[in-house]
């Protein structure tokens, strides 16, 4: 007998963990989630699966996992004696009952990632944690002139981490644009997968075009380049939350 | 000689205080504050005096200070100067020389609280240290027709906590409303001065009407009856933001 299988949907405030994947002496967003699902369970441990890591300090408004239950109790109930278990810098949105074959990271076929900047003169304290403070002039025109380059099917060698043991570094990416909202510059990337602290170099890479100190043209020719070494600096990790996942 | 004097506007996340008001063995607000302006002060003690205190979790977005200080630098070095010894969750906005005989609390003329409520069916993990979450349906116009009660000259003795040594409790309430923005509620109060947790109190007596389970009319004789016990509960203090002073 297959035991059912639970779609969750939650969010987190990335500031309190070492990152989204169980380490030894380090909270963490799965070791907190587990944790949660094992008192559920009777002392039994539950895994679970995400749409994909984040790192330390990167927040989430719709992280997707799965795992499967031996629990069986209505949706809305799940929802509310989990939510009850875990620590209040994790939220539980939805919880759904999903087919046994449900994954949430190899059926994923589209994220969103956004990456907030704060633009005002003065940092945001209640903010600070969630945007990257940003108090010089930016150009917004050049930055949008060299995500326009981004968007569609690219080998994104130049935006990922050195350290990385993915080989297939081909994305495809869907929209890619700014949101201005309440003191806030948003950037915005959807695509089918996104590399190891790919948004955060794109963004670091973007900063500098927008502060003119490098032309919207070179987001061309660092994609061509194919090195990191070619793209701009890692932009740091708490302006950024992975936004949604779709399936 | 006198000590050229300072007027300083300050933002403070409450969240990782013990309050405002210097206290042994505890992390408060003034306490960081003096720590900064003893350093800048080559180890002299510089005291500040501010508007009013905030309790333990209450914010400020504007909260002024003011002190004598024997620095003799250009406003804008100052404050780029005390921001730099500042801890993260305080953030200074202006520096101002003023007259000598400026006083923060004595000066006061008018001072915004407000009281911010978030109502989407699931916190806002965000937003989780700075607003109540209240998942339930609240009664708008029932609230704002019982704030028009406490507009105007009152004794406020029910709205004031019962461990307080103040003795004159007539307050003038300029202004009271309710904004709604971006899935919050915010309560707005103007006025000339608060008891001890008097927005709070209101807050929670307001909640209960939201809820119908007291009539607007209540207000009215909640005031009269010149009795804590006939007010409501005392809303949590993580809501509350001292928004601005005026002089």
């Amino acid at each position: 007998m297959t035991m059912p299988r639970i779609k969750a949907v939650l969010a987190y405030d990335g500031t309190a963990f070492a990152g989204y994947q169980v380490q030894p002496n380090a909270r963490t967003v799965q070791g907190e989630i587990e944790a949660a699902l094992k008192k559920m369970h009777k002392e039994t441990a539950i895994r679970i699966y995400a749409s994909g890591r984040t790192d330390a300090g990167v927040h989430a408004a719709g992280q997707v996992i799965h795992f499967d239950t031996t629990l069986n109790i209505k949706e809305q109930n799940w929802l509310k004696a989990f939510q009850a278990l875990l620590p209040d810098d994790i939220v539980v949105h939805h919880i759904e009952y999903v087919q046994d074959d449900f994954h949430a990271r190899f059926h994923a076929k589209k994220k969103e990632y956004r990456y907030r900047l704060f633009t005002k003169p003065f940092p945001d304290v209640f903010r600070r944690n969630y945007t990257l403070h940003v108090p010089y002039t930016l150009d917004i025109n050049a930055m949008k002139e060299a995500m326009a380059f981004i968007v569609g099917t690219h080998d994104f060698t130049s935006f990922c981490a050195s350290k990385t043991n993915v080989e297939e570094k081909t994305r495809t990416i869907f929209e890619a644009d700014i949101l201005e909202e309440d003191g806030e510059l948003i950037f915005r990337f959807v695509g089918n997968g996104f590399l190891y602290n790919m948004v955060r170099i794109l963004v670091g890479t973007l900063l500098e075009i927008g502060k003119k100190e490098r032309s919207p043209l070179d987001m061309a020719e660092i994609l061509e380049a194919k090195s990191r070494e070619k793209a701009g600096a890692t932009a740091p990790a708490h302006g950024l939350v992975l936004w949604s996942v779709h399936y």
